[in-house]
């Protein structure tokens, strides 16, 4: 029979971010296995999409699991000092999950982050009295379901590189967050990039590939 | 061979509003005879989609024709007195030929139209000061291509009814208005009803039954 | 962690209408606070999509909770007295759990409800017979899923404004109520306004909008 | 390089209806070819999708071309003396071309039509007049675009086999007729079959092999 | 609160069936109150979809029920007796439950049914060699799921019409029977009509629509 | 500004095919480069997609340009000798081009084409006449368009591999081929393999790729 | 009542490969008539899709079950001693279910197989240290969800003939394997050819059509 | 009528980056006028989707016309001199438009650019020997059409933040460019962000944003 899970334990030294394990689809052996492997290798291991049924099996000394987000981790990377927190904003309270990974991972990779939650544009009032806080951020993600409309009005207010993350919040014409997907990439608002629906890991992964290239000078 | 065009000449006893010609898809001769018919019978008449070709051969005494909206017409119902402006309003310049046609129908059912143009959402403050003109409006036509994102914002400022109106604007992922009808179909701003994209004129006609209905008390 | 739930307590003075707990994707914790604040704030409050077992731990006096809507709410808004009822029709059986989410929250909003069930076009006698009882109504809103036909033929039939609703309901090429939504949004009764599929809550708020909007004259 | 133009010549004696030329993607010598071989073989031909250009080339005597259906023929099968028309029906007058397509290949295939035009739902009362005409027909075709909600109220109205045409009429979410299409697929008068999208063709030659069979007894 | 269910029980008298009860998606009370008023009206009662428990319910004398298609009946209307019978042919095993559902809407319309099963296209051999017995048939309904190829090859072996029914029988490009469905639009035989996917009744009733007709001649 | 093209002449030692030239959304000035270095490398050269403006221009001695197909072609890889036949069968007339490409190609790989045309499902005896033919063959090219079933059909009278290609050619519920994509993917005679719509190019490669590896054994 | 199931028992005479039962939609007894007649008439039989439960339930003498890839099976094909293996190449983890479907199936048919697991196109390297290994290989079979990307690279890096199997491993904008399914048929590596979404079964038999034609020479 | 372009002037003191004009649906002279202010306000100016016929009408000393990626440009901001170049990667010869969009508007922003030109991921080789070259630059952008591929790649070989954008080139099953945008967002590389199909613009203004905000450390 075929064998299974192969980690790219090097993915630290090669890329600055070691392999985060994605739990979903996979036995809890396939997740147990990975998780040891990246650990051993890089002393610290995040995994997304754990159910509480298999976060229970990986239990740990030093592990850390949230319900919520689905996210399960040991240790972190090392923090970066001098580096701005990282704004995750959310528009309502269903989207919360998918923001709460992003955040999570964010920490993970050493970065603080600033919260702000339940801040939908049907209500913008909410939003205007947190934008200054917004503006001293490093980078901003933003995750909204529904309508999808909350990236556009904050990419307007910041100068910062806006990550938008749809999620699958909603019901009927939102199929399954596609609505709030299509909203993002074609936002009127320039410079929004955007990630898959659901997928705060991914939006926080490419906050920290730009916070990680601070250096990058010529 | 089939005969064409049964133009409905009674529609003004029975609804309050007369029939409208929409002229795309059909061959002059159809829209020259329904023109004809529904003016002798009501007085006035009102065609959409009509091309600069057409609108030429319909030129006649008293007929006005606007290439931007594309909306032909002749003579109008009286002015409905006491009944405060509708807001039309659109987040671009590409947006206008939908606008204008929501407005120059507002107008032809005898509704004074208050124009709101170039307030996207990427530049918050240009509609914000203009928020209490609109406030003071009987009820109010958002028109957005793209994202589709005004709608929301607009909503959640304003009480009156929000007509939204998404617009073929854009490109790519934006699939021919596609993904703007579903932002505003998944407002996260309660109440606002919605048309089919492009359809100024939908938008129109129901402010008007909104309006008509004005006097519909116990 | 991402702390949740930031209830808009001062919609009801902004917009004319509190904000409403959609409950569908909270957890319970979160469905209960935002009553509470919203109760306390407003002297009423009126939660959606809330299931049985939710239903059964927010139980309290004065609440009423209906199973078929999964409608709860607890008091009301003041009647609207001068206004004639909102007609709220609906085509075949399935439709009704939408219909009456309307229905309660129109009549949470202080308007009385007209209900017409079981005339889909179909059998088109049991919607004729009861037309003249429709047009003394001040809104009609029209539930329907499957093919979505009747607010077209509807829409013919009066002079008010007309709010469709498309359900879920039917198999195959029904989509999940993407067919009704579809023909409901290309009607070829002018000047009707659509709502996202099975928003019963929508239509009834862009009815209410209509009906506080009575006095915005000049 | 490939030989085209395979004619099904023995198609007449096979199943009583010679095969018809479809123009359209087809070059002129194809067309002439396959009209040629068809009228040697059974006497008579008819081809649909003929532009103006390709009749201009096939014009010959005994020939007839409609432009508005876009359907040559030549000669005809033979009348069926006993049997009642089929009805054609279309919503709106931009219907008309799919309608006449269906209406002249049941012609060429030897039955009467009779021709109802311009009956769409948001008129009900202009198809209600027309009902006990429709009623004494054999069979009844059904053509509709936009909201394709006419196939729904006929099919309730008659006990005819009912067999509903959608067409690319309209736009935005209209999708070429994908609407109308789902619509008439999810009708709720029940025993409603569809064809493609503009092919009126397809309905004629159902209603033609239904008619072909009321001999078919044990 | 809304009542529901409002059967149509003069349906037999207007359209020679009498109305179906669709039994998904209604409480077992709503069912049983539907199957009980037409079946005191017509003497006979048939209900699709209806679930084992369901069934448990309703049972009574003389009542029948099929699991596999989820199909109960009550009594049956007349035997039509000169009517050749129904041929109901389906690829695979799978499409089993829609193919009897069509078989027993038929035999309840008082119409013989041929049955042939698992003949698809990839094994052509199967089909051929029941074909002159289908061709004694008086119409023609095959069901199919997957690539839906089937109805084409039966349409071009046969004079009949014939009725084409789509199964969500498939996986993955199979879109839930969306994928045999257009290929069944699509069908190079001409004169196939195509119902709703696993949508036996709707199949069922067309065929009783055509044979209830062969007494309209002239 | 960013240069183009950037032939890749080393191909045809890496894998046994040179690359081929896809006109279609190139400059002249960049097929003609591309042409030119191919040729030079390979002693032959392709081109796909090739407009006669475009053919008009590339014209030079031992070109030759078949205008159905819009193949550009100078000279040809070796003849494979002892290779049977590739069968390239397509359903209807209109298929023809994309046949022709496929042939084309196999060409001037150095393979022997077997034209089978114009044998669509809905006229059986046409492709069963063919068939012990088409079992001569080394591997099968099926093309078909609108309902795209013949693959599934040949699919199961061969043991060869059989390589489907759905064509852009239908109207209305074809979706420009995606119908036919659909049903080939889930055809029901197992081990069909599919190409992209109208991709002759890339079916005749992967006949060339399995013809090439006759020789890989142990 | 419908009987069901009539297994093709000549089919492995017919095309060189025997029936194999797609267990999905069957009953138990469907199944278990299907296995034991092709056991009967060919010595040997696979089922597809067995889930346990069926699985325990067919459990006999010899009889093997994957629980991974959900395959059963009672004995094999002779193998082909000749014949290089076939490499299948998985993308991740969560592909293993479908590679090994297909691995299996290929063993069945009496061809040995090369697995590759977890070499996605996200760590390259893991890739290219098994190019050489995959070279010596007869077909490649290429297992990928996601963003489907990896068949592209191995077809660039191989001679070989390429099947590319989409998964439906993903989330959000995968849609179910559609996202991989339209990556793999638009592939820049010319000649690769594609089946359904998880259609590991498919793949290895067009890869076992292929090589039991190695001896079709002239 | 209403009055249409209203250029936002302050956005460069609000968000570091001007306002772009989006020519596409706009008339001449409202291009000229939004440039023409925006030049005043900013003394430079860059619009996009500029047909040849525009920008002839535009031009004026000083301005820069690129009829490859339909960029006009008049000024530029001034150089950002500490920051390496961000590489524009794509995948083939089609893709230039979008990618030198992208180019273009990088360098107005006063960013250096490496361009990389057809390294798409059929001849991997190609790619890997710009690799290093690559992993000096400060952002990466990747365009890519038809399977949209190549990001995947490019993401897992490099540590920078990567941008990736699909293009419109491909046919069939490529829907316009929708193939390679599901590619790109169900990317198995962590970190890739999307923009818009064909947004070179989108994914330019991303990476500037980026670049402009490397100061903001804590």
């Amino acid at each position: 029979m075929m064998a299974g899970v192969n980690a790219d334990v090097q993915r630290l030294a090669r890329q600055g971010l070691p392999e985060v394990v994605y739990a979903a689809g996979k036995t809890v052996a396939q997740v147990q296995a990975a998780v040891s492997a990246l650990h051993a290798a890089n002393g610290c291991v995040l995994a997304t999409r754990v159910s509480p049924a298999v976060a229970a099996v990986l239990s740990t000394e030093g592990a850390v699991y949230d319900e919520i987000s689905q996210v399960w981790s040991r240790g972190a990377l090392p923090q970066m000092a001098e580096v701005a927190p990282v704004a995750v904003i959310c528009a309502g309270t269903s989207d919360l999950p998918v923001a709460e990974e992003a955040a999570r991972v964010l920490e993970f990779g050493g970065v603080e982050v600033l919260r702000v939650v339940d801040v939908g544009v049907a209500g913008l009032h909410r939003l205007l009295k947190r934008v200054e806080e917004i503006q001293r951020c490093s980078v901003v993600i933003v995750v909204a379901g529904m309508d999808g409309a909350l990236p556009s009005v904050v990419g307007g207010l910041v100068r910062q590189p806006v990550i938008a993350v749809p999620t699958s919040v909603g019901y009927g014409a939102s199929l399954q967050g596609i609505a709030a997907l299509l909203t993002m990439l074609n936002s009127c608002a320039a410079g929004l990039a955007v990630v898959n629906i659901d997928n705060g890991f991914g939006a926080a992964v490419h906050a920290l590939r730009i916070l990680l290239g601070q250096g990058i000078l010529k």
